[in-house]
């Protein structure tokens, strides 16, 4: 393969989302060493910027070296001790996988489930804490990348800190995409990911943890079982200790920090309304040709719309001939949506009205050619009348 | 920080080293999704490449989504379950890590040391094994960076296959700067960094199992502890399966990528040649001005220099002199050698003739300043006979 023959494509699935040229240009920068001032005051920022775009003055706020997932598994396991009990709110794959981290990590975990595409009320997670708890920790996924669902975080802090747990949130597709408020939601661990909504390569998980959970972290009993994800020790490289844990990914840093600036240059509330916007030109697109959203109507993401593909449709075949002819590219569904899901992204740099129009136009096309739809048009119509609204 | 006014370094530390510009272009080429065939035949050579690179036919050879560190941590954690024995050998920091982390992953660890600088011969390894077996895995580090010290692997192979137990070998440094033959030598789980002699930004670390590693793995009991690092998963994305698993960092594998073929194409034999003619260059030249090598002299590692910095200097003021003034970075010492030693690098990219005259020249300078040398010159002159002879 010669990379300089990689075509590229309309990134529009679950992520990774496209990616500024910016950005791709300061990843290209020349690597320099992971204790040189110049890179830790690349870091330095990096942090700084991610504290704006988690709204927390969490001093313990950084890039966990690995993707999204990992950024999971550092908040479970510096929170975790063996034999910690840990409720996981799951309606999706995500809350899954969480629970899956949690489990391996050693802690008693108790789940409570909810239908695919909807989302939990304060009052289900104060049942459980009540009858079920207490727990040292609760984990909830804010924007469940496997169904588009949108979890409400504030009621659910609520009840949570009054029971005296700590909040675990992850925030890898809503984070920049959506309002993320880690102090005034007062979530005390959250995770996100790089190529979703901060439209930047994947390869680093911003995390973020307050002093409580901090404190959490301080009193532990056992070292953390994950030496590579430890942030006691990866704390003492981010602060002014500098002490040398693991060579951090500069290329990937110098990549996160111009696409932080990015962000901040756009400014979070008007880059929520630009994700809302598109959303809307989408959904009124799909809605016109008859393709629904599976996430309930009052909590859908902005950024991922998990829609179901129309009977009698080979979506793998749709999705196929997306890439292949439009190059444009939608997600599969996973787990109960699989075979019967697309997920489309509106993440970051996707979210525009040329992606919008763009992948209206494909579906429609293909779906006229499948005999589903007997005419193309209808879709982007439907769309731009949301924009010129 | 303008990351267009990052200043450009000579990278002789313990890594990164010295990234070819093909390679920085190769990571700017436009990010596509982690499940587009064009990634996945990217993937598919990066697998070749590496099964090359390590000498090796193992089928479950992959690069881990994270820094070296995190491919120890990977062949650890699959490889142990709670309460399976370990022997890990003990001559610098990374043996010591390598406990660390066996016994965060439940490991009984037995360990056995050798002075800083020295190596293991294989009775004293058959003695532990004899005494203290049996073991289900042994650990050992081909290129210990924290002294530069050289193992000899295929003696010590013998006697832990002898005992009927795995082994585990970290080739972090040494992998593509000096032989290292998974196959030929029998390891069955072996783990480097890209920053290193690959000369690729950090960020992935290759890994490599045997069929008898894949075995155990596939007899575990328990799951793998860590998630993220769960070879019996991450391997089904890395197959023709490409079952999702994590979002693999898709622009740090470009990178990846053009460095292995820059390896290859320079060809192995020719590349641990070079990393071994500047290794000579660089010693002739320190040894010129009373700078000694503090590895056993019999098994000194060509691409990690650590020397004793001459009495009555202070180590940290004459690296930072070097980087400010001329724009080297070269290694503190580590652990015992802190404060005593530095590392020079002689990596990949940074093996080059240029590379050893700028450091004598940078180091001789400096002495001369703080009054240990008289004249400058005579380190260089000794260097450049060994590149005329």
């Amino acid at each position: 393969m010669n990379l300089k023959e990689i075509k590229p494509r309309l990134l529009m699935g679950p992520g990774p989302s496209d990616v500024d040229p910016r950005v791709l240009e300061a990843m290209s920068r020349p690597t320099i060493g992971h204790l040189d001032p110049q890179f830790l005051s690349v870091l330095n920022e990096i942090r700084d910027m991610l504290q704006q775009v988690f709204q927390t003055n969490n001093r313990l706020t950084l890039a966990v070296s690995g993707s999204g997932s990992a950024g999971m598994e550092t908040c479970v396991v510096n929170l975790i001790e063996p034999a910690d009990e840990m409720l996981v709110c799951i309606n999706g794959v995500f809350g899954q996988r969480m629970k899956d981290v949690a489990e391996r990590a050693g802690a008693e975990v108790t789940a409570i489930e909810r239908p695919w595409g909807e989302v939990f009320t304060a009052d289900e997670v104060a049942v459980a804490l009540q009858e079920q708890g207490p727990f040292k920790v609760v984990g909830i996924v804010h924007a469940e990348t496997s169904t588009g669902a949108a979890q409400p975080i504030a009621p659910i802090s609520e009840v949570v800190h009054q029971s005296g747990a700590l909040l675990l949130v992850d925030t890898v597709t809503s984070l920049a995409g959506m309002e993320v408020d880690v102090d005034g939601w007062q979530i005390d661990a959250c995770y996100s990911g790089t190529q979703k909504c901060l439209s930047c390569p994947p390869g680093l998980a911003p995390v973020t943890f307050s002093p409580a959970a901090v404190k959490a972290i301080d009193e532990r009993k056992a070292k953390v079982q994950s030496w590579y994800l430890d942030v006691t020790m990866v704390r003492a490289y981010w602060s002014a200790e500098r002490l040398y844990h693991h060579t951090a990914p500069i290329n990937m840093n110098y990549a996160l920090h111009e696409a932080l600036r990015i962000v901040l240059e756009e400014g979070l509330e008007a880059r929520w309304q630009r994700h809302a916007l598109h959303h809307r030109g989408l959904k009124a697109g799909l809605e016109a040709i008859g393709v629904r959203h599976l996430a309930d109507p009052n909590h859908q993401l902005p950024m991922l719309n998990a829609v179901a593909a129309p009977e009698g449709v080979d979506e793998a075949e749709v999705r196929k001939r997306l890439l292949d002819e439009f190059n444009i590219e939608i997600g599969a569904g996973l787990g109960q949506f699989k075979g019967k899901a697309w997920r489309i992204g509106l993440m970051g740099e996707s979210a525009t009205e040329r992606h919008v129009t763009s992948v209206l136009t494909a579906l429609e096309t293909v779906l006229v050619e499948r005999g589903i739809l007997r005419e193309t048009g209808r879709a982007v119509a439907a769309a731009r009348e949301v924009y010129s609204s």
